[in-house]
């Protein structure tokens, strides 16, 4: 039995988790590793046991046995069965006080379930969202971990060790209790598909729209990278779109099957925003855009027995025009991100409150600015916003981003406007823009579909000039009833 | 003890179950009836016992002893709880071979955790949906029923006795096993979503942008209503709009609160969708903006502290310039509810295939023609589509609707752009647009984001030249491997 010497721990070593154990060894951690199959084990000690001080184990009994307490460990095993298969074994190895981390995307809810199991055994468990992918777990992701206070203290200087850093802070920060964790991480990551549904349309509109070239556009985002929209998204969208395919000279993007693909975050994001009655539209778009860009037999008939419309072609007179449009999109791409992370703060805050979680909104912008796949400069004024002391509603009044919004949307309205007209889909720019306008509608029809509703169902409704709830008698003669 | 004479019963009298029992009484069946507390059964007797043959029971043993074999009971109680406790009261008291009904508003995937318990106990057990209302229970309603094949053999007919009649035929059907009912009757719903927010927006546009009064947008409605809109909801908006508030001689729709409220029916359909990776973007955004309607807080906000923008106003030159803007919008809310029943159509069938029911798209259109809320002239055309034998994998397809929109989509752009410019919310229009542009595109950006999600996440993506699943090494030579 070896020495109980590692301060930590990591269970399953695919890619994700041999490079988040080499970036914990490479910070000084001596860190247990250990695989179900040792194969791994030996190559990760083989090709990076120089990088810093690893125990190798080759039973669960063996690497709980290395670790000192409170033993601290990281589950990087699939989601689902194998995840709850690898936290009860560790916990019947364990001792009351020991750490189980689970640095996958679990679903909120099973984090809940198993952070009480997993408490009521005396140990803690840590629902971890961990962002950034292999590159990110290698050399520094932003992290999002749940759990008690008490797991934190342990666990909260080994994460920080390993954290991106921005702005001279580590990207890590105790997010809240039990499933807090992973329930910001899966909003982050519905963020993350608005965004790139978002880059998505832009792309369209410079290329169907206007006729640019990949390479163009590519360089178009290069621009944009260095201002407002200084991003991850957007510098890895400029070097896909340069990227040229290798075996046919053909810009890469040409090339790929136009079918998005998801794994169930953004999915899980919008249904849970959804139990929350809290509108989340440009991630609700984004998730249908790939959900409908992988209706095989339905965009297939399409190709047989074409919908007429119009091409997408967007005519324009000059040069200049052609320019003002491009900058308008960019303006467009602007004030609808800045809708898609106000909705999801917003759906952050409201599940805070559903879940009694004290979540500190300018600290998740502040770990979000380094490491994960949304790290944008833009950030820095979200969490400017919210640690202002300024209290607002939603994001879009706050006075940086009420100004951004307010003028940028000229171009954004044009955008819109032009896409409906030439045939372009842009349903994440127009879900925002018609969010930012029922927002600040003074009245909105939702007055006649209570009337409706009190019609043909009885479900009553408020008046505007007196407290109470009322039903017409619709079927007798229409006198008001208090209900 | 009474004698077993009742082909039906009706367990839980309040005005829906009570309105039930009425029809079933007044089309010739014998019907027993049981509510917890006696006062309800006894009122019920009193004000209609003379409409046909009622056994009142106190007790639910009174009450199944009363069924005639098989025993069927439909039960019309609060969803949740009550009706477990109902549904179990029932299976002690009954015996093998009897039939119990939810008539309620049930999730379905409760309703198949239910048939499979009940199925165990030997008895059948079918959810149903039911649509129309108090007044369609006590008149003709919609049903969408599930269950088991046999248990079809002795509800059908009595389904049929009381159910709205179109174009000569009951508006019921076996619609599939288990839960297959309460899923189509959830969908029925979410469509009703759609086409209230479509009918919201089209007011919206008449009210604020052309400045048109409640009364003459009533009677726009009420004109509308003798085309190819003709529909309940049509019809009763024009109803709403002509109503005019008694106590301040206003408009009723203005002196409603714009709150819109919601039951959950709605939700389920978007969050069902979302697990079938089904695009039912109109249904989403309908759902969002009742949300958002209720968003007191951030509404409040606005009111002190306007976000800037257009107000609303379309300009027009002229009453024939006017005329012609009514006229788009009644193109837009046509092709938009086109896409709102196509997408709900969709999630059927993605449904049906995921659970396995036999699901008759065109018998489901059929009865849906009478009796419920979405109920319009132009399901006639949907259940044409259907059984016309042509094949198709969206309804957007089908040469009657295809033309429809075609037709309609100069001006449905119009709306949506203009929208957009004046500051005028349109959510369900433009994601209707959108979907349908998303549709008809033959390359989407959903490449780019194939890309960049193999950059960031080696998530791999497909080629248009040859199969096979890729893999570019972004961080290495950007060679591709297959994955």
């Amino acid at each position: 039995m070896a020495e109980a010497q590692a301060n930590i721990g990591v269970v399953g070593l695919a890619v994700m988790g041999s490079n988040l154990a080499r970036n914990l060894a490479r910070h000084g951690n001596t860190v247990a590793v250990y695989n179900r199959s040792y194969g791994r084990t030996e190559t990760l000690i083989q090709e990076h046991g120089s990088e810093g001080t690893f125990v190798p184990a080759k039973t669960i009994e063996e690497f709980v046995g290395s670790l000192a307490k409170p033993r601290t460990a990281i589950i990087m095993v699939k989601a689902g069965e194998p995840t709850d298969a690898m936290i009860n074994a560790l916990a019947d190895a364990m001792e009351p006080g020991d750490i189980i981390v689970d640095g996958g995307n679990a679903y909120f809810p099973d984090t809940i379930r198993r952070e009480k199991a997993i408490r009521e055994r005396g140990l803690h468990f840590v629902g971890c969202g961990i962002s950034g992918g292999e590159e990110g777990a290698l050399n520094g992701p932003s992290m999002m971990p749940g759990g008690t206070d008490e797991s934190w203290k342990t666990l909260g200087p080994i994460l920080e060790s390993i954290a991106a850093v921005a702005e001279g802070e580590p990207c890590v920060t105790h997010i809240g209790h039990d499933g807090a964790g992973h329930f910001v991480k899966m909003v982050h990551n519905g963020i993350e598909y608005a965004d790139m549904q978002l880059i998505g349309e832009s792309y369209d509109l410079l290329r169907r729209g206007l006729g640019m070239s990949a390479e163009e556009i590519a360089s178009t985002f290069d621009e944009w990278n260095k201002g407002e929209l200084d991003s991850y998204l957007v510098e890895i969208t400029a070097e896909v779109l340069h990227h040229v395919d290798a075996k046919t000279g053909k810009p890469f993007v040409d090339v790929v099957v136009d079918h998005a693909g998801m794994k169930g975050t953004g999915t899980w994001t919008v249904q849970t925003a959804l139990s929350l009655a809290t509108p989340v539209t440009g991630i609700a778009e984004a998730v249908f855009a790939r959900g409908l860009s992988s209706m095989v037999a339905q965009r297939e008939e399409v190709k047989n027995k074409p919908l007429a419309g119009p091409d997408g072609k967007i005519a324009y007179a000059s040069e200049e025009e052609k320019a003002a449009f491009v900058e308008a999109v960019r303006q467009a791409l602007y004030a609808s991100k800045i809708v898609a992370y106000a909705q999801g703060f917003d759906e952050i805050r409201a599940g805070a409150a559903e879940h009694d979680w004290s979540i500190d909104l300018g600290a998740v912008a502040r770990i979000w600015r380094g490491g994960c796949i949304i790290r944008a400069k833009f950030l820095n004024r979200i969490s400017d916003a919210f640690d202002s002391g300024e209290k607002f509603e939603s994001l879009l009044q706050d006075a940086y981003f009420k100004a951004a919004v307010e003028n940028a949307q000229d171009a954004w309205r044009n955008v819109v406007a032009t896409a409906a007209r030439v045939g372009i889909p842009v349903p994440a720019f127009s879900s925002s823009l018609s969010y930012y306008d029922g927002l600040r509608s003074d009245r909105l029809p939702a007055a006649l579909i209570q009337g409706q509703r009190d019609f043909f169902g009885a479900h009553t409704y408020g008046r505007v000039d007196m407290p109470g709830t009322f039903h017409t008698l619709w079927s007798g003669d229409r006198s008001e009833v208090e209900a």
